[in-house]
């Protein structure tokens, strides 16, 4: 992964790269100015996990690069996301079969960043997550991967459910984790594997759910719902290695 | 578990309750003051992972029960601690062997909360906690834990390994979580056993770690160091489940 700091000047072309879905890590406000589109930017701040800081017209002249900051300047850390051809690559190339991680819509960004840290201890080959309703490679995914995001190749792909018909071509399985589901440790998880993890809340879409081949599902044994999406993406992705390495 | 809502006023009494270790769950403070017995609650709050809120004399006034609270107001929210025998008795009353989750040093209340979550839905009969350099039960775990901590009893120990020590006597084995172990899919972990997880940094102490009967690892196959404790924390609880249940 690659990291290059990009700066977004004036009110529009800020507010215009927070709609189009670009990642904004921080956000430069003038401070004390309370209008209209200086709050409206920060409003889609705090929507979008961006970082919001209030300076000085000086600093931001300072910052500026065209001279006409309007009171807004955002900083993107452009991470690059790499294709589903690359994370294909990478199990041909350690010639393993393919484990990847298929994301239907984290928001949070601390369970993408611990998701992108077990997919890289499990050994997979990388993770995909879909551009709509979801979280991003935003600043805080990449800290809370601890490294991982540098090792790792992240794939962001307009539709999921094609992007697991193309795989599926290619040898693939896909394990949708859902509490309804048939206990992990009697499911043959060895092969060619897309283990899909579902939203916080909702779980894996319908469509998503209906293009899997198995449904797998953590044994519960207490009295309230669901793990951490993050912590069962962790027990479900090491019932793989298990069942891969150590069977 | 219950919980109580005590107020404490005046600026030495909140000073008093930081120090003495109790746990503070907001901080009320007088907005625009700025002189230093102030200022050194504000810091201790951040220290102490409290909601800090700067709220009017007119607020202050209304929520004070003494009518002298100096600008500073502290709710704690008491949360009842289990103790370890409340552990065993959950144990018995299932008739299982006992499965205890025992932390030593976890910081971070995310953490702390999805381990109390996964303790639950892990069929675990409790989570024994340090009285010192730990986060305790405060209204960030509460939430974080998603209402496991209603189910799951937590205790609060003076020393751990005294503790460990006393439940040797009654059958107890320890596994120590380190990345030196033997895999955990190789070591026998179905009997009465308690799983013990590290400080997010610095893992396992050492004398912890010299009191407990073996040490288990998970088998790490990528780039970076180790996992997020609550993942790993997740991992290790389920190989127990797979090793009691499914074997």
């Amino acid at each position: 992964m690659s990291v290059q700091e990009t700066t977004i000047e004036g009110r529009n072309a800020v507010l215009e790269a927070f709609r189009s879905g670009k990642t904004i890590d921080k956000l430069f406000l003038l401070d004390g100015c309370q209008d209209g589109p200086i709050r409206t930017l920060a409003r889609e701040a705090k929507k979008h996990d961006t970082i919001l800081k209030y300076v000085t017209r000086e600093r931001l002249d300072q910052m500026s690069e065209t001279g006409s900051h309007q009171g807004a300047i955002a900083v993107s850390a452009a991470y690059t996301y790499a294709t589903v051809d690359d994370i294909l690559a990478k199990a041909a190339e350690k010639q393993e079969d393919p484990f990847i991680l298929l994301l239907d819509g984290i928001e949070d960004p601390h369970n993408l960043g611990a998701i992108i840290r077990t997919a890289n201890l499990a050994g997979a080959h990388g993770v995909i997550i879909p551009k709509n309703r979801a979280v991003g490679l935003t600043a805080t995914v990449a800290k809370t991967s601890a490294g991982a995001l540098n090792y790792t190749p992240v794939a962001k792909v307009t539709n999921l459910v094609q992007t697991m018909e193309a795989l599926k071509k290619k040898g693939l399985w896909f394990a949708c984790a859902d509490m309804d589901g048939q206990p992990m440790y009697r499911m043959n998880l060895a092969g060619p594997l897309g283990l899909v993890i579902g939203n916080e809340g909702k779980g894996v879409s319908r469509l998503v759910r209906e293009a899997c081949d198995m449904t797998v599902s953590i044994p519960m044994a207490g009295d309230i719902d669901s793990l951490n999406a993050s912590v069962a993406a962790g027990v479900l992705a090491f019932e793989v290695v298990r069942q891969r390495k150590f069977k």
